[in-house]
């Protein structure tokens, strides 16, 4: 693996180009019939136009940094620290197109091995210099960005050389990667062995290993193979007091799980260098089909059957009508018209697309579990709309960054945020999470688009993920997406309505919100962990812990 | 429920009576000649003979309590207290017949709710008192001991009289609990809605919810309905901070999850009060049956194919050759030589039993899911001996410490133990642990019986339940079985071969080597969240953390 930059984007997921098939021209023209938008270009800025403040590493850390790692592995280039400046949101990207201020590291590390990654760690707590993890720097949430908290400089610390599968136990389906092993290629790695991690996120092309551990990420097969936690068997942990290993046993009745404390802990108890995950057999047969109910209360009841009697495809999403409404139009492949005449005459009249997909290792497997699921889903009305529906959202499963990068170009506001409840309070967080987005993006003149989606069910309770589109407000940019965001955080934290992330993380934008759900006594809680392991609070500044 | 100590046992887990049922002459002839037992009636001393030292509480301390809880529920009388001195470990029992110190407690207090356990939690902090929260007393590594720690008295907080469902949510499946629900009495609660919890450990019959929490508990069917950790959706703790709630989805990446870290925290960071967990629809149809594979390494191989296929039944357990030897003589039900006869004409030549049991919402939901589990079964060689062998397991379930009782009223040094690994070190485990209990118990006319099994498996590992039985040696009983004890927890932690509990939790017994599991990191953080919660480290003194 290069040192350089070539493995990051700035100002958006996709480099420049072919936006035209990503955004066809009819669906640029429903969206101006739509939002109101007027589609002016508004492309990202050159990079040269973005100002970058000198690096202030004070040299004594810089020599002993280099005294780790090696010169060249040491970065203070200009493009190099502008290239891990923070995450992927919309307002990274805003960011990056030179709407306000960027977190600009003062240097960048790049350490081999875990090895290097403690003397890194403790380089930084020994000289109170902040530090940031950084493996594909996918974070939407500011979990990424380069802040100083309250210290003189920070290094961005990018687990890129950390590329490594370490060992594999077949017996146990246990596999040991280094941090920075990207998702593509951990399955690339495994499928030489006939095994699968089956974690499959929307970040999949570019997140790493370690940054789904350190949040608490959850994939599109999640409901399949399970979140990202249900497969952390153990960790090797970076910590100013050293290095600290987890994990001797499937289950352990040894106090509490201290795997769960690492676990989401976004780099600010100690850099994550080694992760052991539970594998599977790799898939051979798959099979991916649409169907669609009549609106969302019998939608949602579908999946919640499916996910109660344990019987939910690997892949379980259902789309609410204003998402089934989206995808119908900006898909393109479909016929819009001809779909909802044909799904009418089927008693069909608020479509809701769901996908369930299944994958195996034979057949019968297959055969047998898709069996289960569907006596389950036919005791509702669903009309099956085949194995093409489903395949047309595979091959699209992680177009959603592209497609934001080729709105941003057309003037459009378009972002996520994602929540979880239980079953019962479900419509109610929908209701008020939709009402509170509207409400703060609607203005003369621009009408916004909220469509929202289930994508992970659990037996309890299930996840929602929003999607906004409505013109950008060129006067702020900023404070339009913000305001908006604060509204949903407080209806989704108010009176704990739900989970302020599902699997986003806390970042920098959700910490404010986290008190209203793991108490005062849990930022404490928090806060003393961090001071058990990071006691000059060098790691991460300002995410997660207050 | 009352307030006195009917609920409670001492010296044994069963009154006297009965026991010719439970151990028959032919059992104990068998017994003599494999262990070289003598089979001399050792009953239990009368509780007159112990010595119990006058309580230590300072009055204002008792007048506090009384303030709290009212007169009646302070209670100092010597019964009272000696109810509340400890566990149901064979260490604990030998300690009730008069062998070694007991540590009782100075007085017991029984709140109504979970408002006054907070109050009772304050008065303790306040004065400086420990506090040793109380369930069914079912701990077996001394997860209940009366400690003092340096604290100049202490207090048992009986949860007896938190006795309620508190609400259903028939929607989303959840129940919250009052921590002091014995299991039955939950199962019984939630029968009339048409739901259970299908948590079933051997301690079934006395033990609470808030214990199960607390302990991290795993149940004979944890395969089909999960580990105690997997069911906690939420929970309520009474800390000398403060309340603390916990749980607002049924998954969440908003940061590490703290309800992992009050799950199995033993009482030493807070009491548990509530409970939120997940339920299910209450199976109308069981099936269980018994099989017979040829030896350990087949019988492991077979459990970690239905565990890495996800077929499971949610009963699944095997045991080793000497357990099934064990089994076969002491049931008295089964015809030993002729079933050896029947196996070794189906080319069986060392059998280890295989229990599976399914239990369902219909007949059809049943056989869908014993197809699948047979059909990974029968992969390799096994031989079915039918229902009644299921349903022999399946009344004796709960035997367990009854069959202790009447052992220990013979003479017999009788404990059990466990851990858990990766499925690539099992053999290895199981191997080290016995080698290690058959060298610590075997002396001069005393064979030990070191017999295994496997109770709970996993994708990546399993569970290995050890029980020893050999005659006591009357000069040191305690000795004997703290330096078998100490050998094999040697073997478990050498090189974190398996974890030191996979569901007995830690206690007074694990906590010397818990940091060989978690290292010395793990054990400052644990130490550095209890100071959090428990400043004056009040409570459950000596218990986990350091």
């Amino acid at each position: 693996m290069t040192n350089n930059s070539d493995h990051l984007v700035r100002g958006g997921w996709t480099s420049a180009g072919g936006q035209d098939v990503i955004l066809p021209p009819h669906a640029t023209r429903w969206l101006a019939a739509r939002t109101g938008l007027d589609a002016r270009p508004t492309p990202a800025a050159p990079d040269s136009a973005l100002t970058v403040a000198e690096s202030a590493l004070p040299e004594q850390v810089h020599k002993a940094l280099r005294a780790v790692v090696g010169e060249r592995h040491v970065l203070t280039g200009r493009d190099d620290r502008l290239g891990r400046s923070g995450g992927l949101s919309y307002l990274d990207l805003l960011r990056h197109r030179g709407s306000g201020p960027l977190a600009v590291p003062d240097a960048v590390v790049v350490p081999a091995d875990p090895a290097e990654v403690q003397q890194v760690v403790e380089v930084c707590a020994t000289h109170g210099i902040g530090l940031v993890p950084f493996g594909g720097g996918t974070s939407v949430v500011g979990g990424v960005a380069a802040l100083r908290g309250d210290k003189p400089a920070v290094v961005v610390l990018d687990l890129v050389r950390l590329d490594k599968l370490v060992s594999v136990d077949p017996v146990s389906r246990l596999a040991v990667f280094q941090a920075g092993v990207v998702a593509p290629e951990a399955e690339r790695l495994l499928a030489v062995h006939g095994l699968t991690l089956g974690h499959v996120p929307q970040s999949f092309e570019r997140a790493t290993i370690g940054g789904f551990a350190a949040t608490r990420s959850s994939g599109q097969a999640s409901s399949g193979y399970g979140r990202f936690e249900d497969m952390v068997e153990g960790v090797r942990v970076a910590t100013p007091r050293g290095e600290w290993r987890l994990g001797v046993a499937p289950a352990s009745a040894a106090g509490p799980d201290l795997r769960q404390v690492v676990v989401g802990s976004e780099g600010a108890f100690g850099v994550i260098t080694e992760v052991t995950v539970r594998v599977r057999e790799l898939p051979t047969v798959r099979r991916y089909e649409g169907f669609v109910v009549d609106g969302w209360e019998a939608g949602a009841a579908a999946v919640r059957r499916l996910a109660q009697a344990r019987v939910l495809a690997d892949v379980t999403r259902l789309s609410d009508p204003q998402e089934t409404e989206v995808g119908l139009t900006l898909s393109g492949g479909w016929k819009t018209a001809v779909v909802r005449k044909y799904l009418r005459a089927r008693g069909i009249l608020e479509p809701c697309l769901l996908i369930l997909g299944w994958e195996a290792t034979s057949t019968e497997d297959l055969a047998h579990r898709r069996r289960a699921t569907l006596r389950v889903l036919r005791q509702g009305r669903v009309v099956s709309l085949g194995t093409p529906a489903g395949e047309t959202w595979r091959h699209g499963r992680f177009a959603g960054p592209r497609q934001r990068d080729a709105l941003m170009d057309k003037g459009v506001c378009v972002e996520t945020l994602e929540t979880a409840t239980y079953w019962s309070k479900l419509s109610t967080l929908r209701t008020e999470v939709r009402a509170a987005l509207v409400g703060a993006l609607s203005a003369p003149g621009r009408t916004p688009i909220v469509a929202c989606h289930i994508s992970h069910a659990y037996e309890t309770g299930a996840s929602l993920y929003f999607t906004t589109i409505v013109p950008r407000d060129t006067g702020d940019p900023e404070g339009q997406w913000q305001r908006a965001k604060a509204a949903a955080c407080e209806a989704i934290s108010d009176g704990a309505l739900g989970t302020i992330s599902h699997h986003h993380a806390v970042g920098v934008d959700h910490a404010p919100y986290l008190g209203r759900e793991v108490g005062e006594l849990g930022l404490d809680v928090l806060a003393g962990v961090k001071r058990t392991l990071d006691p000059d609070g060098v790691l991460n500044p300002g995410k997660l812990v207050r």
